[in-house]
């Protein structure tokens, strides 16, 4: 079978690398080029030695226009920000695209704006972008020239979320959610925080009330639900490397059942191949290193409680992602995941 | 000056280990005497190699009766159920007791029953065990015979929220505690969950809506507030040894500020000596080995978060003791804890 | 295409689980049988949660009689020991058996007996068994009826020496072997020292000069290389899930330089798909959750140095396990292992 | 009592956070000053958390002239090559220096020269210094004015080696230390070995044949010796915050025992408030967050193993400038060290 050819743009953090290693997994998959802004231009295994010996490819500083005859798709694992003055040139020349930042995912610029502090560089085309959550809005996905993988903290909270405000079992109101993340969720950058000793047998909240994902999770419970949910979210960081746990709280509709929720998730997830909702309180590492999202829910004195574990990196970012490729090629979904 | 003879039951958890490393430090203190059911009396330096060449005693199996002429003040580090079993006998014979266990932390026999599954075991002493946590009752303390240690968990969780309450800066009605621990808090018996391979690289909740801490706090906020608040807590556990992060949610008082909220904790603990309250989200890296407690306070979206963190084994347990005995002995509180 | 039936015997550790992930993964394997020796025959995904709706099966009190139509090939998880007590009856049945036990992997009986305090319960076998660590012994492992998956340290420490001692560029003699594992290794039971709260920040020696890996590594290298070899071998357990590392000192023949060693390798390995010769110090991080193992050498000062690290649980046990089963039945050697 | 005011030069580091710790609970010092080279002038709280409330001082960019009348004693956590160009100044006017660089421990400029690739930049002092290793060198510390506090592995690995050597229980010739050291020696800078998602689950060697330790460690050797040992030195990066362990290989003399060669460990450190000679594999943890060292010999098939721990940042670092301060003023050894 002839195989899909595809570029990585920004090569040398952790989700590229999980993402490298997924797609060479995968059987339809031709890598052709890397990108990073070194000038060096590093072969991939001196930035990831994990790669010694699986990919003979060099991270080139590359203009967009230099990847519309090496790849039909295209990953963007930019920063915010850089990834939207990129985006046009490559579709207006034909190229898919499926990116890792947060440029496309909100509908609203005026919203990122607000949250990102900066105006956004390519307003016209967020219309456009499909937010490649396939649990909750697959249908888009295949027709898609632009996906939006989805932020780590979203996937994680609301996928056990949008099922109950689409059933509406969680009255409208405020939803807190109390998210935990390991060290990967923030990045290979050298920063004073993410040395292990600082992080090491350490655990702390941070950006309370400012977390740029707040926004993301807002959009896809009104978009699953048509109900507005104002969301406090609190991140902390722990001291491992990889695995995200949110704990939500909110009000349960009228008459609602631990038993009502717990049925309304299996249902609604009965068929889909990564979703997991189990009747014990799950660990992140029984999902570390899988595409998979395992989820409960619990009726505590008059609160919902949903509890959801997955891999950052994976589920969290490159497993979705090649979800999402999947379906924009029309490959098995699953292929290269399990 | 004349030394204080101690004894400490049950010394071989990671508790009592933490304990005899401050008395070894404090210069007012002999330690005469260790106890463990175990028969063959082992050294404590074969069950805590960190003690090799600075204790020289057996662990002996030993009756209550036995300790009387050995130790003026016991500290006893015994499991639930079994405390009540040996605190009459030494009460009565002139012997202080600084207990470890939650057999006297409760005042009411019932929640007792409800929340640990059993009959208590000494009911009619309830009345007379003081809760020894200083920041919020330090006066009972020197005049006490029995003192209950607090609980890692409520004394995190209600240190920030008790001066809150008190000031009737949150309203009446529930609190949400999401508190995450290290490892060591829950004990160093052979268990599954607590293996390295299982807690490494994984968190999870655990015992929600039935941890024993619940009514623990409820009772603090309650005799520090004369306020009724229900609690929904919700503790992890996260990879580590040592620590307590607790964050709480709860709705402010009409027109209070997040200046109001900060200036209250300031306020309130300005003259306590192990107790800071920053203006940073506080880790609790920064207050391991330590009697300290940091904590902050924030107001998001219309709901009160206070943040607070401690070491689990010190402000949490063993330093807590140490405080209380040098309360009782009419120390300098502050005495080893520096 | 037909698949092959195979059969888990003690389901329940951390290589059984790894192993039962990897067939997870095999387009030609159906699981068809998993044991224990629990009565309550649990689901196995109570057993290992990250299984939930990934396989089906209860771990069922077995004896091997039973095993005989539902599995050709049966991979043996039990302690040493035991596993000779099944193996008779299901070769002589025609079933296949791949063992990750110490049963069947050295040649002689006495030998055996003098390291694990036991008289051998099979010695006629020991004759038949094939060691099963394909970059050496390759040629004799798809007519085997009796595979001896290898220990994790002799994995590890002989892949870069035998090379070395095949090509006399290490002079017979002792060689010195410190090597360094993750917990992962001590296996899934119960017991203090991997308690998470004893590994987690610690770092010690164990079992020097009785570690029962060492006559297994003396004979590879006696198999590989016609050399007799004593190996002076010093474990050490490291705060880590997994990897092993293992830091070699011997001393070089005459006249041989570093770049004769990295080349001896480096030819020696060219072919093979799980083995790289690389010229950095390698870090188990590389390879974990892989069958890779990365090797390195130095000359410094006089003596020769290797440096290797392998996935403990993959290419230490189950990887190597599953690549025996593919040379065993004839399916292409990396089936499910990339 | 009259305290004695010392200041830190390079405050920022860890090694610099656990003398100040220390430093704080000694009854006898005074911490007037801090230094670092940023202008803002940050206070020492906001670069340690952990000393909120505790010291009120702020890193100040100082020359080493502006220390002469606030410190009596000055301690140095500047980089090498940095340390010399301010100690002349400080001892011409009659400053005490206390240096945890390397600049002055190693007697001949040659070999300074030869490791660390650079002219020693204060020569002539070389010969004025004092290794400050009191439990083989005690005599010289108390009389001296520039104290060079040792590097972490040549104390871990020499206080074995050093009284074996000695007594000549060992033969001269090449001795192998393979030594393993959490992360917290390799210092607080942004590097991206020592990033949390780096060093975590992950173990290498590194520097192997180039550590600048090696000629420290000879250093001592010899001079507590008087034998000229060779030694090659592996270190590795253990997923840990503090601890070293070392692992020593060495050629015993003719017809030594195991027992001849704990007991000359035990008589040569009976009288030593910090060292333990013991009779099981020690654990780094065992000693973590103290200024002990536990060690302990084996003689396995014709080789003497040594393996010691201690805390890389205590007794490797801080604790030991601790001790030499005791020593130089005339305080108890021990102060601040229990």
């Amino acid at each position: 079978m002839e195989k899909v050819k595809v570029a990585v743009l920004g090569a040398t953090g952790y989700s590229a690398l999980e993402l490298l290693k997924l797609l060479l997994r995968h059987p339809h998959v031709e890598i052709t080029t890397l990108t990073s802004r070194q000038e060096e231009r590093p072969h991939i295994a001196e930035i990831h030695p994990s790669l010694t010996g699986r990919l003979d490819l060099q991270c080139e500083p590359l203009e967009p226009v230099q990847l519309v005859d090496r790849a039909e798709v295209v990953f963007g694992c930019l920063p915010h920000g850089v990834t939207s003055q990129v985006v046009p040139e490559l579709l207006d020349r034909g190229v898919k695209f499926i990116d890792f930042s947060a440029d496309y995912r909100l509908h609203d610029p005026e919203v990122f704006a607000t949250w990102y502090g900066q105006k956004h560089g390519d307003p016209d085309r967020l219309k456009e972008a499909v937010y490649g959550l396939p649990e909750l809005f697959r249908s888009a996905i295949p027709s898609a020239r632009l996906i939006a993988n989805p932020g780590c903290y979203p996937t994680t909270a609301t996928l056990p979320l949008a099922p109950l405000v689409k059933a509406k079992l969680i009255e409208p109101g405020t939803i807190i959610v109390d998210a935990k993340s390991g060290v990967s969720g923030a990045g290979r950058a050298l920063k004073l925080n993410t040395l292990f000793c600082e992080a090491n047998e350490g655990l702390s909240a941070y950006n309370i009330g400012k977390h740029r994902h707040t926004p993301e999770m807002e959009q896809i419970l009104l978009d699953a639900g048509e109900q507005q949910m104002e969301i406090i979210f609190t991140p902390h960081l722990i001291p491992m490397d990889r695995g995200i746990l949110a704990t939500s709280y909110s009000t349960p509709a009228s008459g609602v059942t631990e038993q009502d929720l717990l049925q309304c998730l299996k249902d609604f997830y009965q068929d889909e191949p990564f979703m997991e909702v189990v009747d014990h309180l799950p660990s992140t590492k029984e999902v570390a290193h899988t595409n998979r999202c395992h989820m409960t829910t619990r009726l505590v004195r008059g609160k919902v409680l949903t509890i959801s574990v997955l891999d950052n990196l994976i589920k969290g970012a490159a497993g979705a992602a090649v979800q999402n490729f999947n379906l924009l090629c029309n490959f098995e979904e699953t292929t290269a995941l399990f």
